[in-house]
C-alpha cells in the first residue's frame, strides 16, 4: 500500500446525458432538470447525501473545496450546480461542474482498484436510468475533448519531500509528461507544490480502456514511489541527524508558533509526515492528513465564525495546530 | 539595576611595576620575576585561586576566555603569564597580559560601583606592596597609550534585541562615540553583536578621574538602557502577538533542534531572554547567562572531552539546550 508516500488515490469519470448542452451553454432550466434528473436517477442507492451550491454558505463551499470533495468548477454556475456525497466521504457525484456529471471516488493509499470500482458502480447505476451522450467511435462525450473517451482521470496524491529537496521532481515531471501522465502541485500550481503534495494523474482518454490508463498510472506512480523511497533511505545513511533536526524543528515550530501562514504551517506538517515516515515522531498519520485540510484558510475561518483578516487566519491557524501537536 | 537590559557590570585597571619592561617586550626571566612579585604581594587577600597560563591545557585556556575570566592577550605568552580569580569568580587579576598587572572585577546588572569598589581594594593591595610606574603628569603607565592616566575601563554588557531590530545600534554607537564610548558586540565584532550583546566601555583615561569615567559612562549606559526599554513598550503595543511568536519559536528551535552552531542559539537565546524580561517565558535568568557561556565552542568541546570536529560539537550543543530547556 505504500501509505507513507502515496496519500490516496482518486479516479473520477466524466458524464453528459445525451441530448442535453453542456452546463457552460444550458439555461437555468435546463441546468435544473439535470439535476433533478440526476437526483432521481441515483435514488437512494449509496445514501448519498444532496447539497445545492446555491443553498451553501460562501465559507462551506470553500471548505468543501478544500477538502476536495468538490471541484472548484462546481462553483462556477451555484444556480445549477448540486452534489451527493456519501457517508464515508469517499464518492461525490457532481452535477453541473464543467460536465454535467462529474462521479468521483478516493481511497487511501495507492489504491486505484477500489477507488475504480466504487466510481464504476455509481455510474452503473446512473447510467441504468440515464442515457449517456456516447459515441460509437470516440466514446464519452465530454465539454472539454480531453475528457471525450472514457471521460476518467485516475490521480494519486503523493508526498515527496526528498525529491523537491533534490530538484528531480521537475525532471519527473518532464519525463512522465510523454508517456501522457502529468504532475500537479496540490493546493499550488506546477511544481511549486505546497507541502511537497502532488496529484499524479492520466492525461489520455482516447484509445486506451479504464483498466489500460489506471494501469499506466499505478506503474508509473510506483516508479516514483520508490525513486522517492530511494532517495530517502540515501539520506537516511548519509544525514540522520540532519533529518532528524529537520523534523524535530518543524514540530518545535508547529507547537510553539504564534502566527502561522497556511504555506509555513503546510511545509512543517509535510517534515512532520517524512518524520513519521522515517520513524522519527511517533503520530497518527490520519491526523496529520486530517490537520493538512484543518488548517486551510476556509477551515480556519470556520471555525472563528466572523469573516475575519488573514492576520486573525494565521494567528488562529497557529492556536489550533498547538492544540493538536502539544 | 536594571537587571533585564544590562546584565553585568565591569571595571578594570591596568598597572605596571616601576622600573620593568611590560610583558611584550621582556625576557621570560623578567616575566617569571613579575608573576612572583604580584603572587607574593597579593598573598592571602581575598583567597585567590592562582594558576600559571602554561599549567593549563589549551580547551582549559579558551573557557576561561569564554567566560570572560580571562582575556585572549594572556594567552599570547603563556610562559610567563598567569592569572588569580576569587571564589566567586568575580575577581580576577591578570599577570603579564598586555601590562603586567590589570585587575578586573564584575557585578551583576548596572553596577559599576561595586565592581570599581572591588577592583579598587585589589588595587589598594597591590600597591601596598609594589611600586607602580606611575608619572605625575600623566598618571599611571601603560603598555598601550590608550590606557595611560587611571588605566580604567569600565563597561557595561547590555542586551539590546529591539534596538539592534530597529537598526538604531549603529547610530547610538556614532553618538555615544563623540562622548568617548564605545559600543562593541560580544562573540562578535563591531555592530555585528551575537545574541545582541553589547559591551559599552569609556575610552578616556587621561584628563578624568575614576569617578568621572564610571559616572560618565553610568550615564550614557542608562540612555540606552530607556532607549531599549521604550522601544520594547512601543513594540509590546504594536506587536505583542508578533513578539509572542518569536520568543516562542525560538524556544521551540532551542528545544528541538539537533545540530546548532553557537552563533544561531545565541541568536535564540537573545530571544528567549527578552520573553524573560517581557513577561512571556518565565526562566531565570541567571540560567540563561549560564547557558550563553556553555554553549561556547570551548566549552562544549570540554563537554565532550577528545577533541573533535564543529560539526559534532554544534550535535552536542543541541542535546545541552534539550537538556536544559526542555
Amino acid at each position: 500500500m505504500e501509505r507513507d508516500i502515496a496519500i490516496s488515490s482518486r479516479v473520477r469519470v466524466a458524464r453528459n446525458i445525451k441530448g442535453r448542452l453542456f452546463p457552460a451553454s444550458m439555461s437555468r432550466e435546463e441546468g435544473l432538470e439535470v439535476r433533478t434528473l440526476v437526483k432521481a436517477a441515483i435514488g437512494d442507492e449509496f445514501r448519498f447525501e444532496y447539497s445545492d451550491i446555491d443553498d451553501l454558505k460562501n465559507i462551506d463551499r470553500t471548505i468543501l473545496v478544500e477538502k476536495r470533495l468538490i471541484s472548484k468548477e462546481l462553483l462556477k454556475r451555484p444556480e445549477i450546480s448540486s452534489f451527493l456525497v456519501d457517508r464515508q466521504e469517499n464518492t461525490t457525484i457532481m452535477v453541473n461542474e464543467e460536465d454535467q456529471i462529474r462521479i468521483q471516488s478516493i481511497s487511501g493509499g495507492l489504491d486505484l482498484d477500489s477507488a475504480w470500482e466504487k466510481c464504476n458502480r455509481v455510474d452503473d447505476i446512473l447510467e441504468a436510468k440515464l442515457e449517456y451522450a456516447f459515441d460509437e467511435e470516440f466514446g464519452y462525450l465530454t465539454s472539454c475533448p480531453s475528457n471525450t473517451g472514457t471521460g476518467l482521470r485516475a490521480s494519486v496524491m503523493v508526498h515527496l519531500p526528498i525529491l523537491v529537496g533534490n530538484g528531480l521532481v521537475s525532471a519527473i515531471m518532464h519525463s512522465v509528461g510523454r508517456a501522457g501522465i502529468t504532475i500537479r502541485g496540490i493546493y499550488g500550481e506546477g511544481s511549486k507544490a505546497v507541502g511537497n503534495l502532488f496529484q499524479i494523474s492520466n492525461q489520455t482518454t482516447l484509445g486506451e480502456t479504464e483498466q489500460e490508463s489506471i494501469e499506466k498510472l499505478r506503474n508509473i506512480v510506483s516508479q516514483i514511489i520508490d525513486r522517492e523511497t530511494q532517495a530517502r533511505e540515501i539520506l537516511c545513511k548519509s544525514s540522520r541527524v540532519e533529518l532528524e533536526d529537520r523534523v524535530y524543528r518543524s514540530l518545535g515550530t508547529l507547537t510553539n508558533a504564534r502566527i502561522i501562514t497556511t504555506d509555513e504551517a503546510m511545509r512543517k506538517l509535510s517534515d512532520i509526515r517524512l518524520g513519521v515516515d522515517l520513524g522519527i515522531l511517533k503520530l497518527d498519520l490520519d491526523r496529520i492528513d486530517r490537520l493538512t485540510m484543518e488548517i486551510q484558510p476556509g477551515s480556519v475561518q470556520k471555525k472563528i465564525g466572523d469573516e475575519v483578516s488573514e492576520y486573525r487566519r494565521d494567528i488562529k491557524r497557529a492556536e489550533l495546530l498547538r492544540a493538536e501537536l502539544i
